[in-house]
């Protein structure tokens, strides 16, 4: 079982990198809301491969197509299915995936949990290309958000060894983020940024790859979303960020950090101003017990560096069950992190639409 | 909502801290499972306060009882429900806790989600009291684990800024992990575990507080456990570990870290031994594509300082509507990071438990 | 897996009929909510057994005692749970339960479920008496739908042979509804209902049972509650009545009989009066493709006479596998129908609440 | 919420009766299982219209398209989707639908749970043609039963007032079902199917329609399949029976005829041959405390007459609030139940095999 998630938003995804088409049916939109197209459209764009030197030179339009739910450009309320087809391959030999096990992919579990039946052309439905769907329905409910003032924004905290600013280390406001929303590579820092990119380009001249931390931020949530326990906020969130392939971490707040400190530079003093509850310091990211206080909303997400390298790498034969040696052909994103931002607003904005529902 | 979990686990919690009991019903145990109460006992004893000086004097016996699903000392397969009594409370003011809202706690989130209507005494609901019972599920789960061979044990990365060793530095093994499910104070290297105690008990005095990261392994479990994305094993166990009160972030092998590797240096590369698959290295903590390898599970688990803290803080009277200080008398525990490994390890053990009966 | 039911309003019942306790926790309620404690005992009282020559004369008292999510005599809306214990119970050889199956029970069914390991005393889990913690949910379910003038009262639509008058028959508003709840033995017609109870005690003395249909009605509901396909009103409700013991049918509005009608007859032709839609006849029972249509929602549930007969049956041994005979002693209900309305009206006024709670 | 249902095998359905396709994603079927396209399609084709003069001239091929999930003509175990692209339908003038509420159909409880935005077109998300996706995934179901050897079959039990023979009158065995499975008019009784045709094709002339009973019959199952309360056979089945749009009763065994027996007649009692449990009598439907007991699983589904009639009907206009006349223009079925019996046998089959997934 792996496709179908939420509660008051209930999505089912399916598909697999090579097969017919890829999509989502969605469960739980309420009728009457004017979709976006235009919108939906951007947010696709910022996650395809194709569009920089930085990604994967592959081409996938990713256009989708609506197949219910939907009358007169409007949410009828009932399911919304949306497939995306997949571009007609290339007759290409893969013989040797489906026997060689791509380190650090999923190659060997899925082989193991699928009992060899699976679907292994370019990771089947392991694919970060499944994501596709998610930043459809990511997109959605950005939109649904938005009509209430909540805003989600990200940039790129690190790339391998190098840090940008944080958003402690700035105002963290509105404007920050819709600016970082229309950068294809959105830092806080331009230069670092600069860095950054230039890395990238030496990395994938070494056929190598890196990974980073996306720093994410959700702007003017009200206080009381989430439960405590098993619908904590994090709970939530957590386990949608966590349905990304790459992601290795999730933090809150000052996250990992907030363990060297002292619970009197720790805990966040509440104030009121203008009748308005807030806390002097951020530590806790937004969450307490669960349930939003009302502050932004930070979190940070690992990202590991794509284990799509072509290198010469070591391995195991699954079919005669002996060592072997592996060289992945093709060209790949030599860092998956741009790609994945949008990915995880979209995770982001779906596991809160889906705890407001029954606020 | 907050109180059910799991799929083929399902558990169902209740209680507040000053209430009349706590509690759990688990349904989907087999039939037929003889319990070991005294390892259930032993488990409870591991969280339970009062049993030195590094954690609170109250005293808590979290004496359990089991109202169902247990027959001739042996479950039924029907659900097994299981109440602690909360000890008779001396009649106190918590007029102050009603109204003040502690910093770094749930007091005001809880306020607002539940309109003023929750039990503020102790933290209520919100209170890490009612990780007794998740304590009493794991030491059922990890007893049906154990039965497969497949064991779980932690140890204290780090009490603030001094860190232990880390599981990456020494043999872990079956032996390592029973050697520190023995220790009230779990690490690998005794000497930094009397500078932690000694720091916590330095910070004690200073009525103020600290925090810590907690390290887990799973070992012996079969591959293909999980399902790529919304089941993957990271999302089940990071939304079971952040019902867990006090906690911020949660990584997975070499979590945040792996983003300043490169992807040749992450990879895991598979080899074959005496036709077991392994991996040489284990970066991805036992876990590709959301489905166990094999490898050992590892990850961190990071626990913010106890918010109580005897010092006055800055904060608002939810009544008034004000700015206030406050003293949160009484003693606390100075650093939960011990008491908080058994139901990280509970969670751990039932979050595994809940995947496998459907592999 | 048996025990926990719901989406909105989540429950999680347990117990065995001679175990501690039976109980339930219900996740999801509002807080705020002053809950009405004598209107629940009436409830549970209309259920309990021994109060009549037609019931078993088994004294229950089924006085509950709540756990959590209650606090200053106001749910906090967190999960609360109510338990009732058993009383001690005579010390008495079960043994030939063990073995021989009672015919129309689930003595065998229970017995390969639970692989032998379940309580077979008194039928266990699978008891009438597991019922009382569904009363008692159903009560607060009336209390708060009776909080927006919905109303939910049944009558004895047949016992055995001997038939009552139909809701259709009469005027079918809240005054009659409110006079049945009030009746030991409603029906709408007395002298009908002198000779059921004849019949029953009739057949009591020749050590018979007897079964019958009961006829429920909703009245005030809102158009527009469930949905098409799997949520649909009679699906959410059917579930749960289906979920109590003894029951083999369920139909809606005009139920089986609408097949003998031609499709001219049996639509109810809709027409406007003071802006609200109202239709001629109600052969639907107030559902439409799954959603309330505001018209009374009707529907009869047929329980199956008492299984429990004292007199000598053909059954088998389950340890010899080999035929054997049964005389079950002991006093038993000659007729559950009486004591089978407070639990049907619960499960509607439970299912109707969940489902009313995402409208 | 309406189209997400299961718990081991999970379906997301979507579509609307004139949008651009209709399908089903199916998540948690085992990998490696051939699918057998043929008995797919000829169980569509079973549901599909315009086959005989008994069923609407509207032609409808009902091709799917599987879209993931299936590779190399075997399941993966990843999420299977299936969709039936909607013929191109004649442009039309849909306006008095949108405004008229068909009588007996869901366009006015429809249009107030959704708000006046729901596709009126041809009924949309509430038409019979939904159910196609249910029968594609029965097929699959089936196919799954049949290598454990369970069979589901039906026969028309009545339409209108002509009734067939019941299961209880007949040798109940494989080859009865079999056989049944390959009439377009499933009766026991020859002539009595003849009669009930006639009668169907008179009630076409006059612009009628007619419904009827359906009885069903699964053989071979295990005993020891579903749960006491929640997950009973019998919740788990009728909420899935209830789900298909026209049904208004279902009853398991003698069902609501056992109201009228007593005790000691209603009860089935065991015996034991060739070490095989059996029981004398078979009332209860071969399920005891909501668990199948090995003996023949029997229910019967109450079908209501078609709605749509071309005749004058008495209605009201939604956008002006006032009565109104309508003619349901266009050709009917002017009975559903023939049709009705491959989306019951697939209805029951995905329910079956949900429940064994968790034996």
């Amino acid at each position: 079982m792996s496709g179908v998630w939420g509660k008051n938003i209930k999505l089912s995804i399916f598909g697999e990198s090579h097969g017919k088409a890829i999509g989502v049916t969605i469960d739980g939109l309420k009728p009457g809301l004017k979709l976006n197209i235009e919108a939906i459209k951007k947010e696709m764009d910022r996650r395809a491969p194709g569009k920089s030197a930085l990604t994967t030179p592959r081409k996938e339009t990713d256009s989708f197509e609506i197949l219910s739910g939907y009358f007169n450009e409007t949410t009828t309320g009932t399911p919304l299915c949306a497939i995306i087809r997949n571009a007609d391959q290339h007759s290409k030999d893969y013989g040797n995936l489906k026997k060689l096990m791509r380190p650090g992919h999923a190659d060997y579990t899925g082989n193991i949990k699928h009992k060899g039946f699976n679907d292994y052309r370019g990771g089947g439905h392991f694919s970060g290309r499944i994501t596709a769907p998610l930043v459809f329905v990511g997109a959605i409910a950005k939109q649904i958000l938005a009509e209430k003032g909540i805003i989600i924004g990200s940039h790129i905290r690190s790339i391998e060894k190098i840090h940008d600013a944080s958003f402690e280390d700035v105002n963290l406001n509105d404007n920050l983020l819709k600016s970082l929303l229309e950068e294809a590579f959105p830092v806080i820092n331009k230069e670092t940024g600069h860095n950054m990119q230039e890395l990238i380009l030496n990395v994938k001249k070494e056929l190598d790859s890196v990974g980073g931390i996306v720093e994410t931020a959700i702007l003017n949530l009200p206080a009381g979303i989430g439960a405590p326990f098993f619908d904590s906020v994090e709970s939530h969130l957590s386990a949608l960020i966590f349905s990304i392939p790459a992601t290795k971490g999730i933090e809150f707040g000052k996250g990992f950090d907030i363990s060297s400190l002292k619970g009197s530079e720790a805990n966040d003093e509440f104030y009121i101003e203008n009748d308005v509850v807030k806390t002097k310091s951020n530590n806790n990211g937004g969450i307490l017990g669960g349930i939003t206080s009302g502050m932004p909303l930070v979190f940070r997400t690992a990202i590991k560096p794509t284990p799509s390298i072509s290198r010469n790498q070591h391995t195991i034969d699954i079919e005669t069950r002996e060592n072997a040696e592996l060289l992945v052909e093709g060209r790949h994103d030599p860092c998956i992190v741009p790609r994945a931002i949008p990915v995880i607003e979209a995770a982001a904005a779906i596991a809160l639409l889906d705890l407001m529902l029954e606020m």
